[in-house]
Formats: C-alpha cells, structure tokens, sequence
C-alpha cells in the first residue's frame, strides 16, 4: 500500500485509527473458551464490528506466540480474514524485531511474502542492516521505534549525543530517514511524548507516525493531532485495550465497534 | 540453571560453544526434504552429533517463524528434545524481542514456561520495562543486546553519550547491570569487536557473554579469549553456519560433529 492509498483511506472513513489486535486468550469474554480458534474468533468479531471505524489494524505478536503454533496459526487466519474482507485496510505486525542481514531478511519473507501484512514494527537498535531487508518490498513498510510510550523510554531513548546534542531517539529518525522514503518507513512515537511531536515534525515533515499510548497509556488525542498532524493525516493512531476489551460478554464486538466509532467521530472532527 | 551450573558443564566438557540452530528449510540436505517434520530432523540428528561438545544450543526464531506454524511447533519440539536428552545444556531462544511491560511479561511466559528455555535475548531500546518481566523467573536469563557483529553495529550502538563520554553499548551495560545480577543477565558482544572486550570486562568482570560472529563473520577465538575470559570462563561463544551447515549430504550430521569437535578442542586449550 502507498501513502497516497493510505491517506485516501483516512480521508474516506474519516478516521486514523488503527486497531490493537492485543488478543490475550486469558482476557476472551467466557463463551469464547470453548472455542478451538479463540483468538481468531474473537479477531473475526471485532473486526467486522470495528471496520468501518479503522483504517488499520495491528496484531501484537507476542499474544499470539503465547498460544504457541495454534496461535501463530489464528494470527495467519485473522491477516487473512482481514485481506479478504477488508482488503484497503493497511496491517501492521507488531513484532520489534531486529536481527543481523541474514536473519532480518527471513523475517522480511516471513511477514511481508507467507504472512502478506503492510508493515512490521522493528527495533532499530542494531542500526541499518536490520532494517534494509524490509525496504526491499514494494508498497510494504518499516515501521521503526523512535520514542516509545512506556515508562522506561527515557533509560536509552533520550541519551543524548555528545558534539551534536541530539537524542537517541532523533539520531535514530535522522540517520534511518536516508535508508527509506516517506513511502517506505513511518516511525513509532509515544502518545505520552506529544511534546516532542513537535520536535519530530520539523525533522521528518512527511513521514507516518505509528502513535501507541492512547487510552490505558494516557495520551491525549488532541495533543497528538495538534503536533503530530500533516498535510497527508501522517498519524495512525492506536488504541487496543480500550477497544477491544471494552466488554466482556457475548456483546464484546458491539461494545468494540461503539468504542471505535466515538474514537473515529473524534478523529474526524480533527481531521 | 545457575552460573555455577553453566561452569559445571564447561569444565566437565572442556567448553564453551553455544550450537546456533539456525534452521533453514532451504538449506537442508535434499534427503530431509521429504520429512514431515526437516527442520525437527534435521536439529534432532545435529544435536546428537554436537551434545558432546557444546554446552548450549541457540535457535534462532526467524528460522522456524519463517515455516509458520508448523516451524514453531519445531522449535518447540527441538526445545523438549534438548531438555529431555541433554537435561544439563543451556538453552538460548534467540528473539531479540523488547515491548512494553505488559506485552513483555507474555513474551517471557511464552519463552520461560510454554517453552522452557533458560534464556532469551532482548534488543534494550525501550529500557527497563522490557527486561523486568524476564528477571522475576528464578533460574532463567535475559540476554542483552550490547556492542553487535553485524556490519551496522556503530550505527546506533556507538553513539557517544554527552558529560559522561559513554558508547552507548556501554551505557546499556552500566544501567542494566543494576537491574539484574550475573546470575540472571548475560550481554552480547559480537566476536568482531574483540577488542573492546577488556573495555567491558572492567565494567562487568563476573556476567557471562554471548559471543556471536566466530567463524562466518570473522571473529577470532583466541582473541576473545583472551580478551573476555573470567573466573568462571563467563563466555558462551556461539558458531552457527559453520557448524550446522559443514555438510550438505546425507552424512550432514557427522560433518556437524566435527566441525563442533574442533572448536571444543580449540577451547579445551583456551580453558
């Protein structure tokens, strides 16, 4: 999927909401239990009730690892299912990987050629080479942690570089900028850190922002949309508890649907 | 297992090699491709004809995500199969994975109790919440990322800290060191920085290190020997490739014996 496709999407549904398919089979409403295919059932529901509010969706791996090969296989099945059904819906597989060339290059294969998501989240610790084996993919994405919305963050992410001053997390934009495009890489920055989004606007003006740490985490929307915002949207916003953990009994998926339209009415109003 | 433990089994064996199971479906011998199960096969034949030299075995998880479902249920199957044969050898999932706390906390179930490794490898990026949830299990390990083999190594991970002059590899090591002891935190140090091994030997005299990047990637036993050896010998150094893939015809397995011989030989020398 090109930026052009993805904007035209936040334009038609008014929305720049992405969906945190954080699956946990421990937190499935009790009828669900039964099932052989818990996760994907539970995907499969709210995805039909939250579609027309989403213009992606994010499937965390380790939720799915959790349930071992059966989980590995529902996740297949719930990309699958969203391909099918929704198939101008962007999915991000959130993964944070980061390994040597070799290795990355399997994952590469692995998401974008057996499993056919958009875009994978990854780690940019090791630097370029864990990275460049995903740009090789037409119309697929990078999708690199800068400055993330966990408590912790700030142990190595705001280290600051002697002689230039800049912040871990800035080296990372400015340095991978030059791997990719606009059209290739989008970057992970904290709902909690709307401050620097500033910041980060005035080095990378163009790219897609991954925004994590709506709701539980306690980011503001409008906070987001005042510094984060673009001429082409340039945010994908999460939320994955607070949606699909709404409601915990037979009627989950409308609970999940009627979260992700007062999100979505949110978001058109900043549109 | 114990620190004291992992130097039981080096001194018992005269070594210190780690296995890599780096497992490709691609390039297993052409005999194994009939198999239902090649990547299990082929590890299975591997381990027997290395137990006797190597002290630890570390998969990969792009190898075996790469085959979906099934590649997992392999890695599980091999995992069980180390623990049932070969009780007294380490077992290093090699994930590089880092999330947020909650998501964290289910990657180390997943590794820790669905699977039953000792240790995982974690990429430090998102800081302390990333590695907390892997050091509340008594027994088990977290193995940093620090200074990597891999070509962009100095992309990221040499950044120099402002005021205190640090690297950033160094950084990562001095503010992780608190989180854990010698008995639950390991750190990679790639092979090709030998080097600077004695510059981290005097910040963590007593933890042990994964040394990745001998053979293939050109590291040089003698010296990171040399360089990083402790009391406790404190160096799991890992071999992968040039192991496993010594051989490609049906004899694969013996050539892997050999080729693991020989390194434990060279490292009987160095003990």
């Amino acid at each position: 999927m090109t930026l052009t496709n993805l904007y035209e999407q936040i334009l038609l549904k008014r929305s720049f909401l992405c969906v945190g398919l954080d699956t946990e089979t421990e937190r499935l409403p009790a009828h669900l239990h039964k099932s052989a295919e818990p996760l994907f059932d539970f995907n499969k529901a709210i995805i039909d009730a939250t579609a027309a509010y989403a213009v992606a969706y994010k499937p965390n791996l380790a939720f799915y690892e959790a349930a071992g090969a059966s989980g590995w296989l529902q996740l297949m099945k719930t990309v699958a299912y969203i391909r099918q059904c929704h198939p101008k819906i962007f999915i991000i597989a959130d993964a944070k990987r980061g390994d040597i060339g070799n290795t990355s290059k399997l994952y590469a294969e692995t998401f974008f050629k057996n499993m056919d998501v958009d875009a994978v989240t990854l780690s940019p610790y090791m630097g370029r080479d864990t990275v460049d084996p995903f740009l090789r993919y037409e119309g697929k994405w990078a999708i690199l942690l800068a400055l993330t919305s966990n408590p912790s963050a700030a142990d190595f992410e705001l280290t600051e570089e002697a002689h230039t001053g800049k912040k871990l997390y800035e080296k990372v934009i400015t340095t991978s900028m030059q791997w990719g495009t606009a059209n290739n890489l989008m970057y992970v920055v904290g709902a909690t850190q709307a401050a620097m989004l500033e910041n980060i606007r005035k080095i990378i003006p163009d790219h897609f922002l991954l925004i994590p740490g709506i709701g539980e985490q306690g980011g503001s929307l409008e906070e987001v949309a005042k510094y984060g915002m673009n001429k082409y949207c340039g945010l994908l916003v999460n939320s994955s508890r607070a949606i699909i953990y709404a409601d915990n009994s037979e009627q989950f998926a409308e609970a999940a649907g009627a979260q992700a339209r007062e999100l979505q009415q949110q978001m058109g109003r900043l549109l």
